[in-house]
């Protein structure tokens, strides 16, 4: 039966990457990025040092394939809150906002963000979020809950950033608040 | 006479390093930051290329007080619109705004900031923005323009965050939209 052994492989693949991927992210976050070797992440991912070079050239590539499994994973986060929500624009900026200020924390001050930045799959991630914050405010200025004066476009932009600021602060209470600070500039002055 | 012979000698190391510096910037931005180098920029300045390395080291040195000079500039710009407007808050982050959406272009799509970013200047100057912010906050809130059920240090933040998606507008009227939504985010719904 190769189609099943076909997969059995291709799951062990998988979990193989996955160790991989939670081995490293584990490391960078508790020793920095610099300190990490690809030996290092063989011997906590529970591999020999050649198996992981069959699977990844160096730390900077592990990196990013580990960014790109949180950028998908967050999409899909966004997407399930939105698709559930009663208010879907506001529990996405807040579900935004909350994975904006933890992932910072993960981001070790500054030096991996640096990195990670320069990924042009973020760039493509960010066009995604920007239009599904679009479409939700869309919905919402149609039914008269946010201000018409300004396009969606521009207002998404806004709220990302605005949102940018939950990096910065320290606890899951002031996130919240940031939330509904950049809601009324959504609402506008009546 | 010899403190004015110091004096000429300072004020012309000043023209000289302030030459050194417009010509990096015009060549970054027409060039692109790798395709820039300390004989271009010696021929730029109209200074022989000795010279030059008993100025700066290298490009990048040249780079981080070319961004030096920005920053100070633009802190002292700010201080000067907060002294002269009749709604200083509005008018810093307005002023904000136009400044974030103008560095952006020149800082040449990411290259030039990931470079600039790495500046601790940079993370003081941030600082002394958001205190410069947070003082102009506190005293609306206290006039009951601003709410007050979120602290001005957090709203400080909302701010400078939301005012960063000028860098992605690409108008002046976009700009001054994108203020008016923030300053509504900052008064809150009544």
């Amino acid at each position: 039966m190769p189609k099943l052994w076909s997969d059995t492989v291709d799951e062990h693949r998988r979990e193989v990457r996955d160790a991989v991927l939670d081995a490293t992210a584990q490391l960078v976050h508790e020793q920095g990025l610099r300190a990490v070797t690809m030996s290092e992440i063989a011997a906590k991912a529970g591999i020999g040092r050649a198996t992981l070079y069959k699977y990844f050239a160096d730390v900077e590539t592990i990196l990013f394939a580990w960014h790109e499994r949180q950028i998908v994973a967050h999409l899909a986060e966004l997407a399930r809150v939105r698709d559930q929500a009663e208010e879907p624009l506001l529990a996405v900026l807040e579900a935004y906002a909350h994975i904006t200020g933890g992932s910072r924390q993960h981001h070790h001050g500054g030096e991996l963000a640096s990195i990670l930045h320069r990924d042009h799959r973020l760039a493509h991630a960010h066009r995604q979020l920007h239009q599904m914050v679009c479409e939700l405010i869309t919905v919402e200025v149609r039914a008269g809950r946010v201000r018409r004066d300004v396009a969606p476009e521009e207002l998404a932009q806004y709220c990302l950033h605005a949102l940018g600021a939950a990096g910065e602060l320290s606890s899951k209470a002031a996130v919240s608040r940031l939330v509904s600070v950049t809601m009324a500039g959504l609402r506008g002055v009546s």
